[in-house]
């Protein structure tokens, strides 16, 4: 089957440089082959593997050309996934995602690429470089007061827990809070759905459901077409970052890994003595029945960055008006002290982030070997070493290099203080018992990752 | 509590006689009364209560005072119920039903009532004034091709039926067809809350929830806040024929006799000979394991109004995406047949509907137990009378005056040639042993009817 | 040559019954009539005789047909004039007043005529039916703070006047205040240009260009397509209270008997003891060289309804700028005056309009002789015997049966306390001696009255 | 007098180097200075000299700061001219253009400007920085069928040239064909006044008023504030590429020398064999009284560009409505052709233009005297230079640099095959004769150039 598309948005119009860069045989064929692949991941909307490779396997067929036509650029689909059709027309939301992986893969890689600025590695040139991509997405829309709310947590957790992140986001959407999620499915996908039914109650009409993500981890959790403003960040540390720049209050549901990787992240940044004044509400929730992984995590914290650590977040279970009316409070306090500050709203350009959160960490044998893993470090120095041992292991567990890499080499060896080992060794053993760190598909999770000397 | 509320929508502003009329102290009391009913009823919306007696009951104490203010009108509202607001703030949907109450009230109450022609009971002027309501409320647009569903089915469904209720609706919207209900809970609120996901995965912006409702019938099942137009037809013969006059197709799922009720009315209608070109889809439609209902009715039907009545409508069960797509697919039958005969698509004047359709039944025990309920007579007004039998069914469960009645006087009889009797009382059987006409509340139902004769 | 327009606006729908009462062989011929005649007047839009009978006769072959269709009603225009199409195609300006002429009929004789309240004529009916009919033509904008300027003045004003309304207009239009006159051209038009230019470089988007007729004028003051909200009121007594309980303020340019009917009209309003505190801005304004006709009027009111008068208008000569900054400074303080007596923004019920402003006067031979013109009742009752006389010359000059009955019995003859008659004669020579009596043909003003005892 | 304005528009969020690059102290100071001077002309819209040097002594003291704020970027302007406000608020349309001044001294000064292809001089490469600039500024709307007048003419034209030009916008309005000028007064803003009134009688909603200037020109030829869509190219060749490729048809009217310019600059274009196919409607038009202008220009393209050329445009003379109707015609061939090759509505990529059309030319004594004027070369290569000869002559007259370059070194010398020179000293002269080289002040003109030989 071949399609024609017409992106909607702000990107359809290419110039002839850059259709001609995007093109299969074009001298970079990388870009392309990074520009397909995003693009079938979006199209692959709805499917529920959550292995890049497979989906990767399954449409090998698949292509996409970018033409030129009179009213704007055309995308040319070559045995696109049929589900991301309805009799036959592409869901618009789809199509939207469409011109997203366009706009942001030829921005990145034709205009910031191009610019003399681009390698340097300083923490703000880094900064701006999440800005610039933000702002050229159209994402940082002046004036609006704060009100977005960042949902983190699993793309597979159970019914119970998915009805929840539903009703959670329905309390939020009445309150006419909007929503900023990784954009897969589970967590990322119940707080939108929740919050289109609440914001359809108070015919809110500038609903926003943001989907960060990055090409290694698209595949894998393919944005939902509720979103309705995706951006693909360059990295997961730019996604990260851009996540915490945009925020104004942070729920954090249950998830595997890849959330304790998130909160960790989060708490390495606010327990920043710089950050020490700047309030984000951070709120930890789910349904009754899953209270353990919370207290798993929660003691995990406790234990390795100190009792300090705690009271940057709150847990609530079971109640979702609490948790939406809790986010609410804070906005004003939110708006007030970037009013104080002189800082955007729409960017929090004073949270300060070190290094060590931004640059791109890539978990091979040989860097997931050598994590500095001690207490005798500042709290938030280990929370950024902890971060990136779970990024390790979401890397291990669903992203197509990862996979590849532990199918090779054997799982990646951690290594550390025997106390921050056995601690972390536990939460992860928790995370297996409470069936976080399986796959939909049933089988038993086979762990990517040793504790070393055990 | 004391609540100021600014209407939203059409008719924030009345006239200095408006005013006085709505007032409880004007000459024409009832008035006030109706409109302070209606009223609550929207202001109840959420809760699960079907008795409209028992919400009269537990607000006692509310009020309502139109006023008016330099910027329009304002409501104020008396110790209304709480489940209305968000944190104190009412809920804009609920916001908007208020102003709609408000509206249909004034019009038909004011305006059509002072009019010297409203007393004339014949078919044009019946249809006209269902016409000029409508207009009034703006639901007719102009322009606009055909693309409403009528979705009947019953209020207190089971959870599985739920599900596939939303499914459907889902599909629906991703064809970026538009809802119309009866707009209470149930088979009324699924399609509207599915379809709303549809149309935000499709990014449709004309999506329309459309709610019917009358007085009598408001309290019992209150409209959703989804609902993004409501209109308080005066009584059930009009809202019947808003419905079908504004349907371009109709989905029937599982419900009791109120369900019943309306696939008589429409059969007949459809069956009149007049009618025999007119393209109007008819789905029955439910998950696996509610076949039982269509069977039971298909049955009656073929046994009473004959093996031609069911060529009008078609059985699908547990495929939400065929449903839709039948719908869809007749769409342009329906617009080509509207241009053809100069009808208009938003409102189907061309439809035959003979007076025994259209003039009030009020169901009280002398009306119920005349009833014609004969084989010696054309189908399509044994379909009327049955259509009767039905409604008064539904009152005596759950309308107010209808309770109220039968507490006094003890069940309705209903009368008729054995043979239709026997199949009337095998198809209320069935519906008990479905639980179709049990209250939510869990107590075994209690008839309200008693076949004679036996 | 026979053209189908779609109408654009809210009357795009019609019951069967309306359809079929504005057809030519309906039983009410005369609505017909009406409907048609107000329908070639919009149609006549830019053509430059102030004469309707001019009009009628030059388009005797001019019909028009009300067709149902699919997507709403159509008109069927038969021989319309050409100039309301550019390349064949309808001016949307004009397609919409097309619209804006069949809502207003229809409501009116239709609606309104048919309530049994109809004929009632005490004053709180009038305003409530002029109320109805400007709410029915989604005139009155809840909400919108007091922004809304009338402009008064002729129709026929010398080119350097004509550019002194624009250069007002543009400066009102800079302060985001809008225009309300009686649409035709000249002084109606100059202001609305302007302030399309100064809304344009405000990028306003609220722009109102309202435009209050009546049918017995509308033919010889044809709306300009600038005009985007057009009423036509049922006569010019409903017109005028229109204009004042709509108004924020007034700016009254140079113009002829019209203009001081005007004039008369709302000071006759302002002297009324209950409006003692009602703040409404009245400013008299003209270019450099104009400053005759309004020391003119100044005088003809000093000396008939004394000093006292003069303290509700201010005259501004030659300063466009001062005049939008003196309408822009009253804004907040008519918008508190409306907050604290609960009155609405969008029509000001709280202004007393006695009956003798309300009642329509049919000025022929023999009211217009019966005139109490004398000095010995309360002001404000001499300035609406003033107004009428006024009014009548009006009917004399321009209007088709005014024209008529001159035509057929000569001038109406004009009888009163000598002192007043003397400085009537005097006010209306000025007029002529100012060529503001004078046809825009160019032959000299033949006078449609006779001051008796002359 | 110091103001903070929020701009309005895309441009609303800066990163913190984009603010830190703008300030006056940054170590690029050329910016600040280039910012700074743009700034002030848009806020000097509406003054009436045309010499940029004035503008410039005259607010020696003005300055602007961009500020960080939290609802996006603030401008704090210090004593800025005070016709930019009313009433001490800023006039919306100049503070739109505040902010396109921003945003495309940003992009082109700091993105642009820091990719590694910029100093790439081939056409390719022009052409997509061409493009780049206008999708950047949002001017490239995809999907709108062509209907954009560019409008070239004198800014300096007597009132009834100026008001024909109304006229003829008024007429393109009439047609929804939308507006493209140089952006300032005369000529440049006549048809956008007019179109406005068009526009607003057609009710037509996507009215573009498209000013495309320079920084060397905009404080000569500040922007009226209609103009809705402001961008600064870089420079003047940029500026006419631009004109070109966005164009669907192009309208001159009666100016000076600047006129003659983009006459030959685009006949040059259109007389490239590779150009023999597109349609590009060129229409040279003006009042009665303004022939002699249309016939010394067309005299003068015969006799050095040949008979050939003429057949590009089309002179009407006092007809609006013809001018208007002739381009509303063309359209659809102009649509017609682009789809048949696959370009872009809004971007005429297949037009082709030769690098000396697009290298910048700059004027100084050296480089006129050097200019190739003679016969021997092809046509489209002799209107390449006399374009240049012309651009040099509008230089000397208007631009600050031209202006102190010949107060210096005295008149430019222009040297050239005798035959030609006599020709162009005649048009010259002709131009003298018929004003349209006279300052607004009223002195006599003193000519910026001599031609050799004389």
């Amino acid at each position: 089957m071949i399609t024609h598309i017409s992106p909607t948005g702000s990107m359809d119009l290419l110039s002839q440089i850059e259709v001609e860069r995007l093109k299969k045989t074009a001298s970079s064929g990388d870009l392309y082959q990074l520009y397909r692949n995003c693009t079938l991941a979006v199209l692959n909307s709805g499917s529920h593997t959550d292995s890049s490779k497979e989906l990767l396997d399954k449409y090998q067929n698949f292509d996409v050309n970018v033409l030129r036509r009179e009213r704007g650029i055309k995308l040319e689909l070559i045995e696109p996934p049929e589900h991301a059709f309805v009799d036959g027309e592409i869901i618009k939301g789809i199509q939207e995602h469409l011109c997203s992986v366009l706009r942001d893969i030829v921005y990145v890689n034709m205009h910031v690429a191009d610019s003399k600025r681009y390698h340097q590695v300083d923490s703000v040139y880094n900064t701006n470089l999440v800005f610039d991509i933000l702002r050229n997405a159209r994402t940082l829309v002046p004036g609006l007061t704060p009100n977005l709310v960042v949902c983190w947590g699993g793309h597979s957790i159970n019914p119970v827990e998915y009805q929840y992140t539903r009703e959670v986001g329905n309390e939020l959407g009445l309150r006419e809070l909007n929503i900023c999620t990784g954009c897969g499915p589970g967590a990322m996908e119940g707080p939108m759905k929740g919050a289109a039914i609440g914001h359809a109650k108070q015919r809110y009409k500038n609903a926003r459901y943001i989907g960060l993500t990055e090409p290694s981890i698209i595949a894998a959790e393919p944005p939902n077409p509720i979103v309705n403003e995706l951006i693909i960040m360059p990295d997961i540390e730019k996604r990260l970052e851009a996540f915490v720049r945009m925020a104004h209050g942070i729920v954090i549901f249950p998830g595997g890994p890849g959330t304790a990787e998130e909160l960790l992240y989060i708490l390495g940044i606010m327990m920043h003595p710089d950050n020490a004044e700047q309030p984000l509400p951070i709120i930890l929730t789910g349904p009754k029945g899953s209270e353990d992984y919370f207290n798993s995590i929660d003691q995990f914290i406790s234990e390795t960055l100190g009792e300090a650590a705690r009271k940057h977040y709150q847990i609530i279970i079971d109640d979702p008006a609490r948790v939406a009316r809790k986010m609410n409070e804070s906005m004003p306090v939110v708006r007030q002290f970037r009013k104080a500050h002189g800082d955007a709203y729409s960017f929090n350009w004073s949270l300060k982030i070190d290094p060590e959160f931004q640059l791109p960490f890539v978990p091979n044998h040989h860097a997931m070997a050598n994590l500095d893993l001690h207490m005798n470090q500042k709290p938030e120095v280990l929370a950024a070493n902890l971060r990136k041992a779970f990024s390790g292991i979401v890397t291990g567990n669903v992203k197509a290099e990862g996979i590849r890499e532990i199918e090779q080499h054997g799982p990646f060896i951690i290594d550390g203080e025997p106390a921050i080992m056995q601690k972390m060794d536990k939460l992860l053993k928790d995370f297996v018992k409470q069936n976080r760190m399986k796959l939909p598909g049933g089988q038993a999770y086979e762990p990517c990752y040793k504790i070393a000397n055990k």
